[in-house]
Formats: C-alpha cells, structure tokens, sequence
C-alpha cells in the first residue's frame, strides 16, 4: 500500500515504499533538488529479487555526482538500500534520487556544508503491452528542441523541465515515445529513452557529448552488440539520417528495446537488427545479475 | 527562529517562516518540483512591510505556470499570503515556488489530476555591503555556456543547475556575479541577474527569446528608463559589444541596480547611464508601492 496516497491518485501510481535517507520521511522544503534540480536520479528495473545493471546504475550515479560534486558517503549503502528494497519480489521499478540535500545558504551558491539527501521510490511494475517489444510502437518527432550543454550531457540530473513539454505535446495514447533534436538540428534521443537507428547495415546512435542522458540500457545494447560483433557507432545524426534509416529503435532500463512500428508518419516496424538484439539482451533483462 | 535549523547551517540562512500550501509542514517526495523542476519560483524583496513589485512578480509567476499549464486556482490567495508574510517588517526577502504538485503517475507526462504546491520562504533580508551599490561589484565571465530553448526561455522556472554550475566556477569573494552567454554566442545574463550595458550612448539588454529569465527588476528598468527617455534596446548583443560597453549594470529583484566596476580585468565602474537609473529606481526600492 501506498504512504502517500491521496484520494486523486490511481493506487498503481503511487510508490510502495518510500525512503528518505533510510527512513520514512518527506523532503525538506529547503532542498536544492525542488530549488535548482541540484542532482540526479536512477530509474532502476527489477525482476526476481534482483535490481538489473545495478553497478552500471550506481556507476552512472556516482558520475554525476562527482561531476557535481555532491559527495556520496558511501554508494555501498545505497547498493544495499536498493537490494534489500526489492529482495523477494517478482518485479517492482525503483526510482532512486540524490540531491545535494538541503541548502545552506540562499542562492545558487553551494557552501559545501550540505548534506546530500537520497530518496528511495519503490513502484510496481506498470501494467505493460506485451506488443510493444515484439510489434514495436508508435513514435512522434517533438516540435521542441533540447538546449545543448556539454556540461550537463550525458547526466541523468533533475532538470527534466524540456522532457515534461516534449512529452505534452503528444497523448501517450498516440505516441508511446517522442523524438528529440538539439537545438543545433542533431538527434539526441528520445524523451525517456535513447535511441538507436540501421542505416546502410549501420548501427548509429547520438552521440551524447552536448545533450541527453547517457542510458544504462543504451551501453548494455552497445556492449552486448559489440560482444556478438556488431559495432554501434555513435555520431553526429541528423533529420536525413533519421528519415532515411531502416531500423529504428528506443531503449530503457525499464523498456528494454521497444522497436519503432511508426515513426511520424512511416510505417517501419521490427527489423532484422533490432530482433537479433532483443534475443541478445532477453536473457538479461529476465534473469538479471548484478550487472 | 528558523523551523529548519540544523546545526550546520547558520541561522541567518535559513528561512523564518515556512509555508507550505499555506501551512507549516514539508514535501511530499513525490513533487514534481523535485523530480523534474516542474514549477517555477519568485524572489520577492520585502521593504516597510510591503513586498516590493508584487503585482509584476505575481504575474510572472501566473504566466509562467500558464506557459507550463500548471492551472493556479487562486492568485488572489498567494497575493495576500505574501502580504501577510511580509507585514510588519522592516525588511525580509520571500522566495514563492510553485510546482505541479505530486506526481499522480509515474514518468514526464502530467495526468491533469495534479494539485500544484505552493511553497513560501521568508528570510532575513541579508547582511549587505552597501559599496555594491554605488562602487560597483567585480564580475567574471564564465566559461559555461547555457543551452538555448525558447520554449523555457523568459520563464523563471526550476531547472536551474546551469546556474549553479555557473556561479561554482569562482568563488563569491573573488565575483559578486558570473555573466552568462548562450550556446549561440549570444549574451544572455548573469547567473542571478539580468545584464544591461551602454555603447556608444545606447542602453542595450539581452533580449530573451531563446534563454534566460524576464527580471522584475529588468523590467522595471526599462519602464523608468522609458518614462525619462532613455529607450533601452533588446537585442542581440555579443561578447564584442560587452567588450567595448562604457558601462554595464546588473538588475534583479534584490539588488536593485548594481554597476559592474570590474569585468574580467577591465576597470569600468559606475557610469552616468547607471547612476541615473539609480536614481530613477531608487524611491521605489526604498518606499515600495504595489507595483
């Protein structure tokens, strides 16, 4: 059962468990992850008791932190905080967010005083189309583009503010995903997941060294892809690319590899590229280990 | 006294007064605030009891959540909350955040089932070295440049890690403000401030199109500017136009006016444009009205 339900809100919706910093809690209203998004977060997807790519999550973690410089104490915990959130379940979807706690003095400044705050969310997992990873589903290109930071690239941080807008733009009943461009007319990724594409024989996906989240998902595909020999080339891709590929797909951790059926207006559909590597990670996703 | 303090945090840095949807209490993990900075925020300077420009903040703030589609139910009530707050003192300093609420499902997309927060902090107004005003402060250029998004840009919104990337890049002691361009090359603003120079006797800004926050206090500038003749252009301005500005100010809702005397190495300090817009501006710094 849900700590926070509230009348409004569907049951399935809501977190079965909640942590903050180890404990049942809220947030303070003076955190810097509500004032500026100081901080980054996980989507983490579990099956059989186990949390999958759990130290590729906690590696990525740790990166943006570091690259923040929002000290972790001690990522140990966290890993244990996770593994003993899901032992024993089927399966359940955990949302992991670390800020850079409260602040300690007004402004964007930080005083380096702060304390970190860890939130730990615990949902079910969402009731899923089956069709969406064997028939692949429907994809929308986003009017919006993303701003381009190299320094924010590649960090899953806090400030999702573009992905919420892109996202409004289409139901979810019409596009399961929406397609995003950069501001300098390059492919970045999806709103919630990367994206990869076959153009030629090629397997192309963003590079990511001015913008989007460098998915967990996106570097078990790359790396698993190169394990059975194909090399994933990441790169600079345009609107032309896109049009033109044969293949196009979408990963996540939760997702796995969603083939895209229809992209604007183009039937695609799953192609050969595509299925040999969903039979290639199939058996990580179901029976996961710890990365 | 403060209703957060913590031994670490010193007690002038923590908020007086903490409201959240008009009562004390603290956040739900589930705000939408922190997961995505999905809200925007206001920072109200208080003086003699009444809060400074309120109307303007207030509709900044209505357009913001309009442009973001966050339905705020009642203005009128955040209007007197404010009010109420601020009565009485001498001096004080409100930050107002408004997000989208809990999260009444998982991911980007909002259900429309949401009920917006409404966070109110008040602090002490802080300890102030009055040379800022009328020496002016040293400011840097900073490294970092900001991605550029129209469909963010002019809103004060809650993604706000560029600015606090930004700022850490020199100390407080050694640069009052950071000076920020976009992507494109383009002048966008301070990290907490807007930026105005005068070249060859024109008084130029940044328009905000593509990046940045519509200042109150920028704003109200360009209003007094206006009453006494002096048109303030937006526009296009690049790193050669700051280099070869007499004068250059920086305006927010706080510090009223502040002459730039150092950017980078260059010795330029209070000019007559910036001083008679000090003028101009002053009374209503010192003696607030409604708006």
């Amino acid at each position: 059962m849900s700590t926070h339900g509230e009348p409004h809100r569907s049951a399935g919706a809501d977190p079965e468990l909640v942590l903050i910093n180890g404990q049942a809690g809220s947030m303070s209203p003076l955190d810097r992850g509500l004032h500026f998004g100081d901080g980054v977060f996980e989507t983490i997807a579990c099956r059989d008791g186990r949390a999958r790519f759990l130290a590729l999550h906690l590696e990525r973690l740790a990166s943006g932190c570091e690259r923040l410089k929002i000290p972790i104490r001690d990522l140990g915990a966290i890993r244990e905080e996770v593994t003993r959130a899901v032992s024993g379940l089927e399966s359940a979807l955990i949302k992991l967010i670390v800020t850079r706690g409260p602040a300690a003095q007004r402004g964007y400044a930080w005083s380096g005083r702060e304390t970190a705050t860890r939130v730990l969310l615990r949902y079910r997992w969402p009731q899923e189309d089956t069709s969406a990873w064997t028939r692949g589903v429907r994809v929308r290109v986003a009017a919006m583009r993303l701003g381009e930071n190299p320094a924010l690239a590649g960090m899953k941080h806090l400030n999702r503010l573009e992905q919420v807008l892109a996202r409004a733009e289409v139901p979810v009943t019409e596009a399961a995903e929406l397609l995003l461009f950069g501001t300098s007319g390059r492919l970045v990724s999806g709103a919630m997941s990367n994206v990869f594409m076959v153009r030629e024989g090629r397997l192309l996906t963003p590079r990511l060294d001015s913008c989007g989240v460098a998915g967990v998902m996106r570097r078990v595909v790359i790396r698993e892809a190169a394990r059975a020999g194909v090399v994933a080339e990441e790169g600079d891709l345009y609107e032309r690319d896109l049009q033109s590929a044969s293949e196009v797909f979408l990963t996540n951790a939760r997702i796995g590899i969603w083939p895209v059926a229809m992209l604007d207006a183009r039937a695609l559909g799953p192609g050969p590229v595509t299925q040999q590597l969903q039979t290639l990670i199939s058996p990580l996703l179901e029976s996961p280990a710890d990365a």
